[in-house]
């Protein structure tokens, strides 16, 4: 069963990189010569800052857990193509997110996207345990998933609060990015202490 | 004779990435703010979903084929392009499928193109078998290439199958695909017994 | 001056799977639904394969020349750099070409951007001969490029001819393109005969 | 701490290739047939080729500087993503200032998208030299850092000059560009002596 892992790792960076490029089309180049012209791409902008965190973590994540990881199998390179679908939907949800001026259903829908994201992320979790073993780096690694579980709940509450009022939601959304953005030690400690033990 | 398979596998991921991806540039955020606007793109979505199943398929496999091949000569560089080729029509041709709601000439050609695919990948293994030789891990492996042979077969009568009705076309389409994606053991054993028998 | 070679592969096959990629982007989809809408679509595709195809000639030849190459300098680096440069005006020169229905100055205007392109190959290939030393794989590799001369000798024709007939000049640059995609055993020999002598 | 800097790279490549080759993108195809229809072009060609230059300097310098580097740590990681954030704005802006014949504040904002990509270069360099020791190869390498220093220098007053003549200030970036484009012996010489000293 050992199938490197090198050409998953080469096509997440490949198809990470163009959902994280694209987006940026998006910012459509105003007509306008001044600088107030820049005004109506605000919300697009700052709908687009916030999923290029969201994707850099996802990226910066799928780069630490691979570390741990030292073979594949067919499930899991299904696990993580089911992943990357779900990201694929991260510039059309952000599109619409900003297009809308941060309206209530881009906002469910955004959180729906991401909560789907945080979902097939723990699939491809626990398709890498499962082909490791429990007691193998990368199921340490995600046993005291901290972050990983916190999001998984909040992304709920961020969808339900759409009803009450579309702004909490986005505010838990920035939370959860920035959560995600201190660093996280975690990972290479694991790597070190593995490392030492072998 | 031995060019190593790096930048072949390189290229083509980088390839496959940008293929499975662009795919979702189709998908045109709505003017309206509400669910109701998403309804329209429920089409170009499904048929979205059925291609990046597809793609994602390709790359699986020719990851997996890959990983059986010791080097690359010229035949297999332009074998491999060639498939590209018609990977690379799949995103217009998904379009066109989800624009038109399914309609006839669209499923049509949508079959031609998976037909045109599933050859070039059965020319590609040709050229990989003939450079590794008859005994090769590469032969057996698609000696019994049992999933590859029914979706050839198939292709025709779904392309047929739209004179009388383009719904049973999509469903052999989507049968084909869900073929596909139910776990392969097959290279994965014989990588295993080859390795065990070198 | 031992730099590695392997990010400007990686960096170069990136490039070139976005070029050979986005060309497809330009093949709209119709709005109509039946096989007469495509027609409008005929120039549009057959441009598009025949860049395919330099892209890919280009992309082959790229592979091989650097198999041949133990490391790079500063100066292949700009000149790999100024190459991806005349290669990324490709998807939008044959956008013209196919919008325009092969009209005299987008026919014209291809054959420049093609001409540079072989220079610009040509520079890269100075750079490394240079780098490599004259009784170097390379150097010897691109002692007798029969092809390449050719192909920058029939060029200017091409050009001229335009001012004629510019279906002359399409039907050279057919013809220079399907000289490339005929089997080329000249590095695959010199790569096994260089490793042999070692 | 010992991560490997493979998917830095990969990644990075990933996305500066898609970024140097989306800006192509803006490059419209002319409605006419003839010459004359291709010079409303010029000013958004020549800002291409202004913004595909920086950008080749960025993944140059960003390739050298990673040569020197022997692993990375999440602080790096995230540094790098934040100077890819700040050149995936360039497409952007790049397309302004052709668009707008380099009126004043697109010029202007030109200036800010660059000097906040030298800024964010800079704090990849500290978190670099922080990861690595003082006494690092990529410390020396950046500690007399002549061009990036006259760059950063050299911004302010570009973005300052716009408010009296925005030609002046395209002559500075202009001028900033070329002199990054003549060879750079630096980092060469100092991985040849560092490995050397080994």
């Amino acid at each position: 069963m050992a199938i490197g892992k090198g050409r998953l790792e080469a096509f997440s960076d490949g198809v990470i990189a163009i959902i994280i490029t694209i987006m940026v089309l998006e910012l459509k180049v105003p007509h306008g010569k001044d600088l107030e012209s820049l005004r109506p791409l605000t919300p697009v902008f700052l709908s687009y800052v916030l999923s290029f965190a969201y994707v850099g973590v996802y990226w910066n994540n799928h780069h630490h857990t691979l570390q741990a990881v030292r073979s594949v199998n067919g499930s899991i390179l299904w696990a993580n193509l089911h992943l990357l679908f779900w990201m694929s939907l991260i510039p059309f949800i952000t599109d619409w997110l900003g297009e809308s001026h941060f309206s209530r259903w881009p906002v469910f829908c955004y959180g729906i996207i991401l909560a789907m994201n945080g979902i097939a992320y723990r699939i491809l979790a626990l398709a890498l345990i499962k082909h490791h073993g429990e007691d193998s780096l990368v199921a340490k690694a995600f046993g005291n998933d901290f972050k990983g579980k916190i999001s998984i709940a909040l992304y709920p509450v961020a969808i339900a609060l759409t009803f009450v009022n579309a702004t909490f939601s986005m505010v838990i959304y920035v939370i959860v990015a920035a959560m995600w953005l201190i660093p996280d030690k975690r990972f290479e400690r694991l790597l070190v202490d593995g490392e030492e033990e072998e």
